[in-house]
């Protein structure tokens, strides 16, 4: 049996900066307490949400011990470790290994269009290098390649790979992946608006951003569906379409912390060249929070 | 309250032809008998499947009259009457409610791609002419224009346009007609590959040709959904998922009659320039019949 | 050698229709006549800008018949005999030949995709039955399949399949026609922004609706080629490009009609679902066409 | 009137690496003087084909140093200095400029699409720290966000944001910049092939790998629009076209290493995950590379 170490909601923080566009540790460290505390089945560092590839290496090492460290062991930790070159993706995942991350994740970034072969040795190269398992991740709109599900096939020949996010909003290719590989493929939807439709499907977990904002909605969807109940799940879930669309539709680390700051909570800013949301973009995303919580209270409260 | 007279899974026949390529009435019957006790909860006469474009305005009319007939008001009847025209959309529309139908299916054909004022004009000029329903039809791939959300919400301000079929594939589709229109509008699913989705989202029925090869999984996925079970509905979908691909792949027409063939029933000849599956084609679709047959006993019998 | 007998630009008339919708024989006739005397160097009714698929069998007719009399060998007339059916196309091709046509114009329309060897076979059964030329014409965007350069090579394999047109829009397939099919291939551009890339790129002619408004700056710029003046050619071609984007963007029969009005020439009426510009894009069309008109004066007169 | 250093065929060169994947900087040297001896008109180190997002800030500084030193004042260079952060695109620019480049080339990196308003606010921000020109490039394909026509515009507002560098490979963007933004505004193609269209369109330049294999046959092409022969440069252009595409399929960095080394030139190695072609890929791109040879010497010498 494969090494599986995730299921459910698998939530994703920020990066927050200070003024002068420096890293707040500090504050990551905050706004990693509250995922913990809300109830997230799992915490993923240095995803997209994260801002990844706009970080140094220093930055990143300094990301991937503080989670580590404040997680301590509540929750499994997937860190995000992707590079355009091999070399660096090896750096990374090992860094993670041996600070206690419990899985990593990598997205086959690619400047240049990579062929299968050098996907797959890519993906083998790092393998190799660790004994933790590897998450793959495919995410065409990010990294610029579209890894079919025949190679995802042959991705999950590699023992340590056990895990496959999908993000291209396709429901098609959750179906492919039950059908054809098996009922025992791990597969997790990272396509946020996506969610009742894949976890339908069988996704065995769901990572996002979202439960930086609206954590009770998000789990309380992954519930109703692990108790068979449907029409729950529909319900809950359309309380909370509007505001998925929005966080993907405005970017993830912008809309997050555009949230937070609704919800009186400390975000920090962004690193250039990504910019605020503007005021308007705000006045709606206030709305829709709003009614979210209301629909919180009515559905769960 | 709006006239809504469709739920569950409506079945499109095809049209079958004789050697000379003549539409073969008394066939057509026969296959619409076997859809009838099969168990479908409504008919679809002249869709895509039905090779409505086909056909001159003398055979749709033919059609039309022998599905009213053969139907005999123990089905609801939803009759395709889409022409490039307004004036001949209006003709069959008249013809089709005089003949005894329930509803009419609209789809905007389009050489020109149309503006979004000429088809609510387009269908705006029909729905004055009758007192049936319509269900308003988007399907880009085969009408050449993708009618957005905001003009469905348009269409749907016409007294008679009551509802509406998505074909695009796409679920998120389906969640904004159910968020943005509210729960009072009936929309259907005309995706095959997307029935588990659509449903999971609140489809009230579905559109489909592939009751003509396996009805018991088709009705068997819809029941699932209606008594609240999305585990035994996840089961059921993936028994089929193979085959509603391959049949939406292959194209409906070709696909339909092939399996008819493979199941014992006679389905006639195509029209030109159709052309049957190769035998490659057919002995995969033998194949995946075959297995979903196993499924149908597994899971049901 | 292969019959070619087309080539320069080829003027598409539109079809007019009278205040009841029905096809103006009479308006029809005249504005060939415009298109004759303006210089174009070949005729070609019944395509898109004819509105071929909203015709009648026996509109379609009799609009051939009008052209080959009014032309009267004055030019060579390319006929569009396209149809969904295979017979009915059959039966158009014959019509025209027997008419007198020069050649006839056949796009592989398809409600349902057709297969490659679909195409060849329809292609190929119209073919046996004419003696005259045909054009085969790929533009996925009314036909709703693009033809391959590998299949337009089979194609081209059938003895009087002679001369492809082409309106993808992508220069790409000129390169493609002539590298691989050879200098012996003629090929003709039926996007209208392309011209100056396609008849750079060694297209034979130009198929385009374009030259019912401003015939001067169309035949101009095929000249500007056959006299290997680049520089002329593009300050020609950057005169019309502004009208030839609007009339391809606003859909070639509605632009034509207005402009017609806008010029002074009688245009008719449409055929419903089609409707005339707004005024607003009446007066856009109308700055343009004068900063052409302008440009007419500047460059030629 | 504004600072445009750049015409003709600005050739980008390769960063070659040796068996250890560290740059080699002496080989990038020899690589270099190749490209000026045989007649590129300008020098573009750090671009795709120089695997620019591969390298360390290091690494792209000893190569901004190197080819500055190199060319020595022979040619114009343009330094690319593209990074995902406004910070380090402000760094690299400064240093560009410091160590001696004509102008810096800059994409808006994006992993987060950016607004219009972020990639403004971008260029602006490393704008005002350099006084060199700017090339603004899009290519979509690569960056991840294509900048639009009217965004274009507003870049150019920016005073020395002088050049425009277009690699959609759709011939409409080079006639958009010319008839909207005048004939002043300086554009350059980056899609090797659409060479003849753009150049016929009025680019004033052709970025290109290609002079690493075939400098005769871009030089001729460039050097017959200038002479305004179309004829001579379509034939020109049909000598190439086929290595043009092969290059761009195969990625740049890829296929002019294997080319190198069919031509007797030593052209290191690839960074991981980059790897070398196939020996079938290779043994194609031989085939064509001796025809293009032979077209040489047919048309030119």
């Amino acid at each position: 049996m494969k090494n599986v170490p995730f299921k459910g909601v698998i939530a994703y923080p920020i990066t927050p900066f200070d003024t002068n566009e420096k890293v707040d540790i500090d504050l990551f460290k905050k706004l990693l307490e509250r995922l913990i505390r809300n109830g997230s089945h799992g915490i993923a560092p240095l995803g997209s949400t994260g801002v990844l590839p706009y970080l140094t290496d220093q930055e990143k090492e300094a990301i991937t011990e503080a989670t580590i460290q404040q997680v301590n062991q509540r929750l499994p930790v997937l860190v995000g470790v992707s590079n355009l070159t091999t070399e660096r993706t090896v750096h990374h995942a090992k860094f993670a290994e041996k600070a206690g991350a419990t899985a990593v994740m990598i997205i086959p970034m690619s400047y240049w269009k990579l062929t299968d072969d050098e996907i797959v040795r890519h993906y083998d190269t790092v393998a190799k290098q660790i004994s933790i398992p590897i998450m793959a991740y495919n995410n065409p709109a990010t990294s610029g390649v579209d890894m079919s599900p025949a190679l995802l096939k042959r991705l999950l020949e590699i023992p340590n790979v056990t895990m496959i996010k999908e993000s291209t909003g396709d429901v098609q290719r959750m179906h492919y992946l039950r059908k054809e590989l098996g009922e025992d493929v791990a597969f997790y939807n990272g396509s946020n608006p996506l969610a009742l439709a894949a976890l339908s499907a069988g996704a065995m977990g769901w990572c996002t951003a979202a439960p930086n904002l609206i954590p009770e909605l998000n789990i309380a969807l992954y519930d109703a569906i692990q108790e068979n109940d449907l029409r729950y799940a529909q319900d809950i879930f359309y309380k909370q379409i509007n505001l998925l669309k929005f966080i993907v539709n405005k970017g993830l680390p912008r809309a997050v912390k555009a949230g937070l700051a609704i919800l009186g909570e400390e975000g920090g800013n962004l690193r250039s060249p990504l910019k605020p949301l503007t005021d308007i973009e705000k006045s709606e995303l206030k709305t829709i929070l709003e009614k979210s919580k209301h629909g919180i209270e009515n559905v769960i409260g």
